[in-house]
């Protein structure tokens, strides 16, 4: 006797390869390793905190092609930590056996233009946006946008690096230069009252489930609390879902991807949903799914790209709030695990360095 | 500024190591990974299940010195899995480094009959009971305890192994071989109606915490169901707590633990407990607390051993129902995937053979 699959599932045993070793390769690791699945991490950092929780581990670049083969061959399926995958790494990945998300999905969601256009593509609203190649450009789009407005990066940017705010008055060209001086995008400022986010996954055969929408508070640019579910019309929340699932189809994506959004909230009253930025991984606003919901967004991923029916989405009591420790916040963990009910997840980073996401705390209102 | 810490805690960052490589230690390295800690799995087992979510891995003999000199220095803890842990390896090991249970604790719960002893002399109640160390003592013991009545190993018995039944007719001498012909013990049959247990910690700083009361039940010596809160009187399962609770502290003892013990319905009314066994480790009856209590009994073990405060123990929901998957049961994956709300987990063995724990699934009642 033997299992009994579903067509281009994987059978418990299987073996995923994860590129990325920091805390979302880490959970999912685990997550994988819950199901049965061994994982493979491939990470080009030594001290990479998930290389402890998998079953093989290869330390190097992600343009190393030798080592990918390698990789590849050691797995039944790839997947990835983060959206800045080479896309080079990513198509020779695809050659040997099956990435999800696809590429074509990282290639959309890895630089800001692109996801933007493809967003306007397919009738999503995101703040007006125009596109900055070069210094001569600023002035134009400047005009067009008036300040403040937010130039940023086409890739790599994230917590709030990789950006800038055009200020009255700020030299445009020095601006642009201090980016680096790259291809950029000048975004107008979203007047939102509240930032706002899906995480959801799309199955391998198309089937879509959302958890709770989340609100989103960040400091310093960097996100520090997440509450499901976010407090907004229900209307809202629904529309919130169904741009996720648009999104995610448009992609033919499979897996857990994260879409933020800001709810802007005109004088006529009601609320509207300008999508922000698109995540096609597991998500920081997603953590609070380990303890606050019936399947975690790290189990449903695995589910998603094993090819496995995806999990319950449902909320664990009426309220979670996720708190993420940053820096020395970690130095309260004696406190927080003398908290009733209060989940405590640490990374087993070494260093408490400022600003350096080092856990998370999640806190259930039953 | 760094860690403030309880006399006695460990840090964040700290290695625990732990003896035995099976789905217990596995569950306790993810859970130990969770809280920041870093697992050191011992085992002389290559294909060691536990080996895949850890920091570090040992392969070696219990009894290698060496190998265990090394694992002491690579740690700041030591726990166990399994209470077979050699006497010599426990010693060994407390020299160098904190050994959470005590090799005290694991003496007493690793032979039959010393401790059916302990239990007497703390006055709990067990089946009656009479120690055979060969043959010839056989017929005194029937002579007492009467048929049937159950001959049993004084050491390494699990799932029904090291063990067997006296009938009317048996011939006792070759009862006796049948074990193996190692010093034993006989037990009264005990006729009762429920098979409970009580899984609990012990702090550091002897403080208590039960979770909920369960009931097992068994097909072929094996545990397949244990459902939480049993279905006991309130007294009862206060009674059951209690007794558990002075069973800790006469063992002094840091960790989780679980009492196996029988109810009697006498014909009078009521209920009656006798204690079965105590297990000094995290154990199979817990599992339901992965996903059904506040804190899982693999964290409060982990939380318990790094002198740490201990979890919430209450219920998620209003009862709870642990499956065990046992050898063919697992090709049912797919199915128990599609259950809303059913927490599948398996522990990654490669093959499927009877009697063999393959995984378990929760379900929750809300």
């Amino acid at each position: 006797m033997a299992f009994t699959l579903s067509p281009g599932a994987l059978a418990p045993g299987s073996r995923i390869g994860i590129l990325g070793g920091g805390q979302l390769g880490r959970m999912l690791a685990m997550a994988a390793a819950r199901l049965g699945l061994h994982a493979h991490i491939y990470a080009p950092e030594p001290d990479s905190t998930a290389f402890e929780v998998c079953r093989e581990r290869t330390l190097a670049a992600y343009e190393d092609e030798e080592a990918l083969a390698r990789f590849a061959e050691s797995v039944d399926a790839v997947t990835y930590e983060f959206e800045n995958v080479p896309a080079r790494t990513a198509a020779l990945l695809a050659g040997l056996r099956p990435v999800r998300p696809s590429a074509a999905a990282l290639a959309v969601c890895q630089d800001r233009l692109i996801e933007k256009e493809f967003l306007a593509d397919i009738g999503v609203a995101t703040v007006n946006f125009m596109q900055v190649d070069h210094a001569g450009a600023m002035a134009r789009a400047v005009a067009q946008l008036g300040r403040p407005s937010i130039l940023k990066t086409r890739r790599f940017g994230y917590d709030g690096k990789g950006q800038v705010l055009v200020r009255e008055g700020a030299d445009l060209a020095v601006t642009f230069r201090s980016l680096g001086g790259g291809p950029a995008i000048l975004e107008a400022v979203a007047p939102f009252t509240k930032e706002i986010s899906v995480v959801a996954a799309r199955g391998a055969s198309g089937e879509f489930a959302a958890f709770d929408v989340c609100e989103n508070t960040h400091e310093n640019h960097i996100l520090k609390f997440t509450t499901a579910p976010a407090r907004i019309a229900v209307q809202t929340a629904a529309e919130a879902v169904l741009l996720t699932r648009a999104i995610a189809e448009a992609l033919d994506y499979v897996g857990v991807l994260a879409v933020e959004m800001f709810v802007i909230e005109p004088a006529g009253g009601g609320e509207q949903l300008l999508v922000n930025e698109i995540a096609p991984r597991v998500h920081n606003s997603g953590h609070w799914t380990l303890d606050g919901a019936a399947t975690s967004q790290f189990e449903q991923h695995i589910r998603a790209i094993a090819g496995w029916p995806l999990g319950a989405t449902f909320l664990n009591g009426s309220e979670v709030e996720m708190e993420n420790l940053i820096g020395e916040d970690i130095y309260a963990f004696e406190a927080i695990l003398r908290e009733p009910g209060a989940c405590l997840h640490l990374y087993g980073k070494a260093e408490a360095r400022a600003g350096r996401k080092m856990g998370h705390v999640t806190r259930i209102r039953r």
